[in-house]
């Protein structure tokens, strides 16, 4: 997507055909910064730091960090090495163990001076599948936006409603969520993006109303407390938000917060899509009754990060130290509530039946 | 209710007899500070800046300030003008006006030498009378809290949620919404209260979170994101929140955000009430759809306000400057989810017929 005017991906080759670009999504929205990976150390701790962050750009970087590895020490026990300290970066991320599974695959059995360039190689292949799926979510959830803006009078713009960041930044291009986002804006479609700061970490304020900003989509900033109003009074026409992880029987779990928003559209009548890849379908889980949900650190909620007057990036508390916070950090937003999901294969009821219909080899 | 193990009112007679004190609500909860209010002008300015808030309690500082202007200025050109300036600390605060009339009332006919003395004693009755409302809210819905606590194994404290803060800091003394809460922790059953941070002011962690703290209630602070997800997996037993205003049929205006968690209590079966006095009922309106929502600064959503690490209070941009917000102050929880309206007449459906039945001269 653009960034100041220029197309961008969240990762890719530098000039110079080896060494690695990622933008700094830490510093972002406050400054753009694109530093250069010369080395395996520097993946991780990009990864670690959460300069970059979403499963499939978590994979991506693991996979290019292991490609900067081989260049440098192209032996079994170099390969070994380098895929330890990666997985250690993140151990909770599913996507970095199957990144580096895959470069593992690909160089195993080369000789050591033929591994670095055929991981470059699966790298890159894998960063563009991963492009290409996001495209295809896009495609497949675009019909939806059109079919509001050929209802709306005049060029009224279409209003979505998101949640968190499930945009380019979480992917390698065009996001889950976003991506028909992005697709009905480049088709000159007219829509307008309500994002919820949300808390406690502020994705959407960080990230989301930065990065449709800079592509040219309009956004409009709002509380988390006002989804529920702005949908009860007919200022919503469509919600799209992505998810961490469904269960085969379409429950999904997503950034803390999506729940209430999927209650306040059911009762008004707002149709609620979930835009996911197919490889986020836990098909091991049911129910998403089952699903523990991870308690993070309580100074997310005690404690905001931004930018002081004088421009620099700082941090308050909100409250007393020793307060007592709870951090859930995700939520279960039940099938029922779901109207349906955007996949790379079509769009599908969240249920059992209408998985299976699309991903049959899984659902087997 | 206690501060550091004391007893206190928002606001009281000093010791003097004649000046007056109110807690400095704008510095909670950071400091403990209770300004000394000598003249109507410095009443005026803690109306203006929100150092006392809160319909009764704004009602009760106006009250007093008339009585300290009369103390200077007894006569009738003095009593208009004070009323004035009075009037103009925050126009749209209902209370205010209606504080004032009662001043005006009660000394209107008298000598000049008796006005203050007579303004005085109405301003105590007020403040006394609001007390006496939101004690009575607080054993009308002390019931409910006690006969979840029969059903809780062993001690285990009831879970309660509320949303923004309906508690003593916004009356004289109880609270709407946490009256029952105090009365209950006061008569030794174990309650623990989830307190939403309530964005974009954060009432919910910089004043419930201590006068509850203060009091010894105990509270656990989290993101407004996170109640649905409390909600879904049977973590709260009750939820009590208060009302701007309601309207004859039981709609609910309350802090934006309110509605949401009336949603996924619904959803879970969870009890949700709304403490109001009856006099924040408005009789003029019916349905919920009709009020229009105040929509505030949008700087209170890209902004937000701390404690650095060296102590001192100050400000954070969240987002670049020039980032569209939206900041609607309340919403609307249709009446049909809520379970009852806590009134100071009792506990009534949240219904026409409901509140006509507790308030029969008014219902007409």
């Amino acid at each position: 997507m653009r960034v100041n005017g220029e197309p961008y991906r969240t990762i890719w080759v530098d000039e110079d055909s080896w060494s690695i670009r990622i933008i700094d999504q830490t510093r972002l929205p406050w400054s753009w910064h694109v530093p250069r990976l010369t080395r395996m150390a520097e993946a991780a701790e990009a990864i670690a730091t959460m300069r970059v962050r979403g499963a499939p750009l978590i994979g991506a970087t693991a996979a290019y960090g292991l490609a900067l590895a081989l260049r440098e020490d192209p032996s079994d026990w170099g390969l070994e090495e380098a895929r330890d300290q990666l997985l250690g970066a993140r151990p909770t991320a599913v996507n970095l163990r199957w990144g580096l599974d895959q470069i593992t695959g690909a160089v195993t059995g080369l000789a050591p001076g033929d591994r670095a360039a055929a991981a470059y190689e699966r790298a890159g292949e894998l960063a563009d599948s991963e492009v290409a799926t996001c495209r295809r979510i896009g495609e497949e959830g675009l019909p939806l936006l059109e079919a509001l803006g050929r209802e709306r009078p005049g060029n009224e713009p279409v209003q979505i409603l998101t949640h968190c960041n499930a945009g380019w930044l979480a992917c390698v291009d065009w996001g889950t969520a976003l991506a028909p986002v992005y697709q009905a804006h480049d088709r000159g479609l007219s829509v307008h993006v309500w994002v919820p700061e949300t808390r406690p970490r502020n994705q959407g304020a960080a990230l989301t109303v930065w990065e449709l900003s800079q592509h040219g989509v309009p956004v409009t900033l709002i509380a988390d407390n006002a989804a529920g109003h702005l949908l009860g009074r007919g200022r919503v026409d469509l919600c799209l938000v992505g998810t961490d992880r469904t269960t085969r029987e379409g429950d999904v779990v997503n950034k803390i917060g999506t729940y209430p928003k999927a209650l306040a559209a059911q009762a008004n009548g707002v149709p609620f899509y979930v835009a996911l890849p197919g490889s986020t379908v836990d098909w091991e889980v049911a129910s998403g009754a089952e699903v523990p949900i991870e308690e993070r650190d309580s100074r997310e909620v005690t404690h905001i990060s931004g930018l002081t007057e004088r421009g620099e990036a700082s941090e308050l508390a909100l409250v007393p130290a020793g307060t007592p916070a709870a951090n859930p950090a995700f939520d279960v937003t039940p099938a029922g509530l779901v109207t349906g999901l955007v996949t790379e294969r079509g769009i599908c009821e969240a249920s059992g039946s209408g998985l299976a219909e699309l991903y049959p080899e899984q659902a087997g």
